[in-house]
This record gives C-alpha cells, sequence and structure tokens, in this order.
C-alpha cells in the first residue's frame, strides 16, 4: 500500500567523530522516504531550491519513491549545520537556513490523495493540519513534532492529535509536551490527547510503544560503532510505517514488529553519513538483521 | 546454592520527589541479599556499627539470610545522604559518613568459605581480592565497583577482573574503565579483561550483557512511578545473581534469563523507600511480573 510522506528536504553539513560531510542529501522526508521505500512504495511531498543537485533527485527517483509532489522553487533549499561528540546522544545545531522551507505549503498532487498511510515529518501543526485535509480518507495519520512547535503551537498540536492515529516523538519532547519525566506516564497522557498509538524514541536507548493499555519496549540494535546519528529518528519512523503499509495492518502484533523493523532500519542508517549505509543494503539485509535482532532479545 | 555476599549496609537518608526518609537501611550488600533471598539462602559478610537498630537486622534475619558473617564494631554505621530530582536518574551524594566501614577488613566465617556464587559488592579491588582469596573454589565470583576505584585503584581492579567470572558495572563506569562512549565497545574491551561475562546496567534504559560474542539487551520494566531508585542496581545483581545460583548454571541461556530476573526485581525495589516494596511481595510476584514481561518484551 502506497505510503505518503510529508517532511523537510535538506543539505546538511555534519561533524562527527568519524569524520565531516559537507552538503549531503537529508531532512526528515528523505530519510523517512528512503527507510520506508524498503518496505513499499513512497509518494514525496516536500520542496527544494534551485539549487538542489540533480544527483540528490536521482538517488531517491532510483528508489520505489513517486517524486510528483517534490516542488522546485526559486531559492535555496533548506540547510541543516550540526555536531555530535562523544556518546552523541544528541547534535549541536550550528546553523539553519529554512530557505524554501520556510515558507512551503505543502500541495498535495490530485494522484496522491487517495493514500491510506501517511506520515507527517516534523513541521508546524498548522501545515500538517493542511495536508491531512488535502487526503480523502486516510485509515493511518501519525506525526512527529519537535520542541519548537511544543512550545509555540502547543495547543494546535494537541488539537490535531485528535484526529490523528499516532505520533512517534522523542523522550525530551514528550517530556516537554506532558510535564512529567516518567516516560509511562508520558506516554498514557499523549494517547489520552486521541491517538491510537504512541512511540516514544529515546535514540540509543531504544523506543516504546503506547498501544491501549499496553505497553511495549524494545532496545536499539546494539553497534559498535556509530558513524552518525543524523537521521536516526526518520529512518525508524520510515521502517516502522513502511512495513505498516506493507502489510496494511495496525493491530498490536503488527505494530510492535514495526516498531522492531524500524530499530533495524535506524541502526543500518548510522553506520554511515548521509543515505550511504542505506545505499549498500536491500530488504534482505534488513531482514537478516530482523532475525539476528529478534533472537538476540530473546530470554 | 548459597550465595555469598559482601558489601556495605548503611542507614541512608533519601529525598525524592515523593518523600523524605532518615536513617533508613540501605547500602549495597543489603539491597543485594535481600533481592537475591527471593531466589535463594543468602549469606552475607558486612560491617555495622553499635548503633544499627534491631529491628533493622531482625528484616534481614527475618528472610533466608544468614547474618553469621555480619560484624557489629564499636562506633557508627556507614550512612549516606542522597537526593533525587526530576527523571530521577542520577544521585546527588549530599553527605557520605563511612564511619566503621571505612576500616573494613572482611573475615569471611569458616562456614561460608565453600560459597559457589560470589558477590563482591562495591568495594576496593583490595578488599574485594582479599575476600576472593579466603574462598575455597567459587564456581561464579562477580563484582561491582564504582567511579573511584576506577580512578584511584584501575590497575588492581582490571587485574582483579582477571580472576572473576562476571562484572556488573554501570554505563558511566564502563565508559570510564574503557575511554570509549561506545557501550558495545565498552563491553567488549572489559570482557578481554578476562572475565566471562560483562553486564552493563543502565537505570532506567535497562542493562546490556555481554556473554563471549553475543549481546543481549534488556530493557527496564516500564513503571509509570519511580519512587526511590537507590539500591536498583544492587537489587538488579541480587536478582540475577539469585536466580544464577538457585539454579546452579551460568551458560548463555540462565544469564539472560537472570538478567531478566534481575530487571524485575528492581522494578520492585523502586517503588517504594529502602526495602519497604520488597517486604510487600514473594517470588510468586516476581514470577508473575516476570511472566509479563516476557510477553511484553515480545514481537
Amino acid at each position: 500500500m502506497a505510503l505518503l510522506a510529508v517532511g523537510s528536504i535538506a543539505l546538511d553539513s555534519v561533524q562527527t567523530p568519524h569524520g565531516v560531510v559537507e552538503d549531503v542529501l537529508g531532512g526528515s522526508a528523505t530519510y523517512f522516504s528512503y527507510a520506508a521505500s524498503f518496505f513499499t512504495p513512497v509518494r514525496l511531498v516536500g520542496v527544494v531550491g534551485e539549487d538542489f543537485p540533480p544527483e540528490h533527485r536521482e538517488l531517491l527517483a532510483a528508489r520505489d519513491i513517486d517524486l510528483s509532489g517534490l516542488e522546485v522553487v526559486g531559492g535555496q533549499t533548506f540547510r541543516w549545520r550540526g555536531s555530535y561528540e562523544g556518546a552523541m546522544n544528541a547534535a549541536t545545531t550550528l546553523d539553519v537556513q529554512l530557505n524554501v522551507f520556510g515558507s512551503f505549503e505543502p500541495k498535495i498532487p490530485a494522484g496522491f490523495r487517495d493514500s491510506k498511510f501517511v506520515f507527517l515529518g516534523n513541521a508546524s501543526p498548522r501545515l500538517q493540519k493542511l495536508v491531512l485535509d488535502q487526503l480523502d480518507s486516510p485509515e493511518l495519520a501519525v506525526n512527529d513534532t519537535m520542541n519548537f512547535y511544543i512550545e509555540n503551537e502547543r495547543d494546535s498540536l494537541v488539537n490535531l492529535l485528535g484526529q490523528l492515529d499516532g505520533i512517534v516523538i522523542n523522550d525530551a519532547e514528550a517530556v516537554q509536551l506532558t510535564g512529567t519525566h516518567n516516560l509511562v506516564e508520558a506516554g498514557r497522557q499523549i494517547l489520552a490527547y486521541g491517538t491510537k498509538f504512541v512511540v516514544i524514541k529515546k535514540g540509543e536507548h531504544g523506543a516504546v510503544l503506547f498501544d491501549g493499555d499496553t505497553v511495549f519496549c524494545i532496545p536499539a540494535y546494539p553497534l559498535d560503532e556509530v558513524v552518525d546519528p543524523t537521521g536516526a529518528g526518520d529512518s525508524f519512523a520510515g521502517g516502522m510505517m513502511g512495513y505498516l503499509a506493507s502489510v496494511g495492518k495496525i493491530d498490536s502484533k503488527t505494530l510492535r514488529k514495526a516498531l522492531a523493523y524500524g530499530t533495524v532500519v535506524a541502526s543500518f542508517n548510522v553506520q554511515g553519513f548521509s543515505l550511504t549505509s542505506f545505499q549498500r543494503i536491500s530488504r534482505a539485509d534488513i531482514d537478516a538483521r530482523f532475525e539476528e535482532f529478534e533472537t538476540m532479545m530473546r530470554f
């Protein structure tokens, strides 16, 4: 089943203890779409500037990613510059230039409006709502958000959650959104805003799913070398949503398996800068690591 | 099979967002022993002062904990005062008075020397070695340590590890001991010092087992209310070692199950101050939560 992804497409400059890259392909919708494309066809809606390198476009077009919703407008592409140190748990943002993404008003192509699985990447709740309103009848609409919108557009966000089926959010955002430090309590509070499920991402510590009364915890896949954590959360969401769209179900058992796939896909992503690690693997590699992970977690 | 525990017995004064307690029963060997006593008889070696309240002694004696190695000497019992805030991930130590524990030289009673399962609680590597040298032929000797000994007695510690079967250490200590921020790399480096296995505790994020080439990650049991995290790590080790001693095996499958039992026992501990939560439960409660946890983790 086709999966619609809306969000940022960026040129990232990143420094980690493993190296430095300049103007590489990044952005939440980019990581999400590439990750999801291992599982299902993806429809991408986003915006880039006239400076967006043709090879980046080709890299996405070579996947099962429909780029007919990718707008090219006059100006520069969204740029992010950041660095990671030590345990690389959090990025230090050194510079952000929203550029053409700053005035992005997503227009969903007519052919995308029947999308049943939808991911509203990190953007303002107002933009996310704008996307939702253009769709016919999505079966599973999930969003992500960030500290800026929790601080400045909290009511719109909480209101929007009442219209969504799920949210994928990181631990610091969950704490900020609910005012509690206990993630179990935070997850339950967010559920009360109206989504069917809540996923709290904890970076190297894994993720937690709240689905009705049940709580499911999954550790991260253990890696002895993380090259660049950029895009791990979006890759996780992409693996998760891609798997869900591929099986067309969202029952509790499928959701757990989707989190495990998200975990495995994110683990590949952080083994290289930008999409380089993804470019080396296939669905078979993901399935092999999934099996290994499942065995690894059993007690 | 009887399990020998050597370590601190303390009077703790603790403040958390859930309350304040003064001079309650604490200490690494106390939490460890009580936790292990749900699974197997425990032999405790430690020291207290003449001020140690009789009711604390009775609380331990009422369990299957042999107190013939509990020395009472002139002076005051070890005292620790600490507080936790926010997410309660780390204690702020407000005051430490080593008192009689400062000059503790563990003497293992003759009847304890045949102990096959041994836990050397947080103390200097020199003291831990002193205990080891008094034992006939332990089958499984495991220790814990802390930042102070890693900083000041690193060589003795690394040397001692060559004579031990396992170590249970927290994430910050593993980073400090190895100089790497990557826990998988840290675990493997510590294994290279000579133990059969390494357990890295990550507090609310669970634990990781390194056992030969395999890595096993387990999340913490999700709780919507943590009252007091004091003793969680020692309770984890007690549940783990208690289970291992009770089955008398240390193969890979048993080790994983032991980590899961440690996780469950620690989850009960943090639901109350001091040992109050343990006093409310039985092995049946632990087994019930273990089953629930196992189901909860499956994908």
